[in-house]
């Protein structure tokens, strides 16, 4: 049988093609599983799981849990407002503590980017990273690369472009990576000021112009406004961004094709999304939380059998 | 077998009386297997039930999660405190997301009044109102009139005098309903600030004097005294409160039968009801909370098997 | 089969060496299970456990709630934060509440000494204290000295330093009477403002120098260094804690004997010990931490044998 390349899921830089395609083809038999009246296998019930979230998050962690719930692993939560992290402890002895009461595996987010990364290198239980700071959100990229399958029967090929403020999204930049390695073109579009330099090099073309966008791509992935970033000076106004880059169905009318809006939520509705869209057909919003469940539920049991592996 | 004629329990008021004593035989059956040394059966383990809880609770909400641990089914928790809703998003977008992890039935508690009415036409799942603002608390309801009909044989010609802040309180409202649907005599107690103008069209009366209350009633329903909102001009001072509305030994002894006394907790003591009152053989406080979990269940199974039916 | 003499875990006070003795023996059995592939034994399915945490903790919930997990127990966690304790009940009324819903077993952090034992004097369920303010925090005791014994192969005869703030720590004073009951010898070290006046009452020594302190052990168990009581008066500066009271390999290498170093963390790596120190051969730190579970399942799986014994 097939196996990951990796003992981690640090980011998707970090894993194959063919990493991503045992992924999808896992997901694809949870999908299953989970649209069963019974939702649950017994597959991780030998596992305990930590889910250490130091940073606030509600569906990425619900879906998480319920991807273990649904795999029958143990599961504990920790959240950094209630932890030892405020009296100074550091995040290896934090992590490290935690796996010494006998945990496999380590969901975590992390404000900082590199912290998956950093912490792989100085214990032993196998990571998910669950976001670290701008840096990736890998599960995130997976489900949404898997919902554009899932669509259009295949992502190689296929023109995605990615909208909004990609230079500090870690949604972002785990979707470039995905869609690069799946043989999609990717494009960016959105305020020239949160645009990172090193986007031509990672070779992903900005765009400029929303209309010029969307008549090229199958594909549109418009990303959150994050509000609280509006005082910033290099922002745009909420108003400024909506009238340029937000879509609405007079400009999905106009295009002379039916492209597919995807939205990684929580949707501002009439910013950067119109309600009518969201809810038509062509936008798979909550295709993408659906699949979040059934993609996770794969890495977990992924990771979890090379840690079975390397026990027998 | 009996059903509810109903796939949401959203109030008191949108239930039949043959609801209810379909609530209340099921009930009387986990009420037995909560007495069991193993307090669990297996009936909903195809069920995953998220708790939404948009306010603070503790009793409720650990209350429902008992039910539903011993119903055996799958539970996630999600509080206001680290959601998506401060972030900007809609409730049915919030709640959408979670159904869309494929979630059977959602436990709502949320301060606007009418927020499961609203929901329950926007999403699929079954919704249990766990509490919505000053609207209605229906569990809470219905595991006070079980308890009456525990403690006394029945509620049909029972007079049940509820005291204290009507206007502000949910408990009430659903407590007028459940108890009037199942043939009991309400009147209200209180001070006249608190009395909600609608109360007669209810078929309520008000009684402003508590010995006239207590002499005319089988039971007695002690409202909490909410001390934030004692600083409001309308409302009397905590002083004031207990010396005009308060229950003690001495008023009790001062009637010609015994009462049953009733609290929804948490009880101040001293203010609403003196400790010796709360602690005696007339007070059926905690019978209150130990019906709960079994009310709660019972309400959970018999939506679950609407469910369930559907799907087949 | 040989039983505990108590009800409830409330202090090391309260129990016996032979109720230490039997808790390490069922810890032995548990830590085999915990590090087996499959950690889980269906012990406790029939019992629920509340974990009623009054103050924020990290490690002790979560090594609490990984014991009751892998007992199979059904667990329901309650937080002061949320709670109805700031709406001015009282513990004993939260408590009971929480009891109606049938509980057997209570985890209770509390701030306030002895608050543990002046529940056990009014409800039902089995009690553990996993920490009263400055009193006691027995499981904490156990495990300490379970670590020992598997270290050094027994804990009577051995001679054991406590260094630290003494007068304010729950873990000095539990660890104090573990080591006597079990025939070990102990001293205390750290500032003269921190030690308490009982002290020597208790048969403990109190040795100023850490050097003397360190050359006379077998085992050093470094308390840790609270920086937020740091700008009291009678507290020394974190530095000059550190040159006074801190260890590291130069100290270590003078003595003329191995000794071993425990924590209960969370540690200030560079403060009450140093980096090379903490993860030197020499320190049991996270041995401690995976005992701990071990050990709480022992106690968790007696005190539950004698509720189902009472039962039958």
């Amino acid at each position: 049988m097939s196996e990951l390349s990796v003992n981690h899921l640090l980011g998707i830089k970090y894993i194959t093609e063919a990493d991503i395609q045992l992924i999808f083809e896992t997901a694809d038999h949870f999908k299953e599983v989970i649209n069963r009246p019974i939702k649950k296998v017994p597959s991780l019930r030998d596992i305990t799981i930590a889910n250490l979230f130091f940073e606030n998050s509600t569906r990425t962690r619900l879906s998480f849990e319920l991807a273990e719930k649904r795999l029958s692993a143990d599961v504990v939560n920790f959240s950094a407002a209630s932890s030892s992290v405020k009296k100074g402890e550091t995040l290896v002895d934090t992590v490290n503590n935690i796996l010494s009461m006998k945990v496999d595996m380590v969901v975590m987010r992390h404000p900082n980017p590199g912290a998956g990364v950093f912490l792989s290198k100085h214990i032993n239980a196998s990571i998910v990273n669950a976001g670290d700071g701008a840096h990736e959100h890998p599960t995130q990229a997976l489900l949404d690369s898997y919902s554009i399958r899932e669509r259009l029967g295949d992502v190689a090929g296929k023109n995605v472009v990615i909208v909004g403020d990609i230079l500090h999204s870690r949604v972002a930049l785990s979707n470039i990576f995905a869609l690069q390695k799946l043989g999609a073109n990717v494009k960016v579009c959105g305020p020239k000021t949160l645009m990172p330099k090193y986007i031509e090099k990672l070779g992903v073309t900005f765009e400029p112009n929303l209309v010029n966008a969307l008549n090229w791509c199958d594909v549109a992935n418009m990303l959150r406004v994050q509000n609280e970033r509006m005082d910033i000076s290099y922002f745009p106004s909420t108003r400024e961004y909506t009238q340029q880059f937000g879509v609405n169905k007079k400009i999905l009318a106009s295009l002379d094709k039916e492209i597919v809006l995807m939205h990684p939520g929580p949707i501002n509705r009439g910013v950067e999304i119109t309600s009518d869209v969201a809810d038509s057909k062509q936008a798979i919003i909550l295709d993408q939380v659906e699949n979040g469940v059934a993609v996770r539920m794969a890495v977990l049991y992924l990771l979890a059998s090379k840690i079975k592996q390397y026990e027998n």
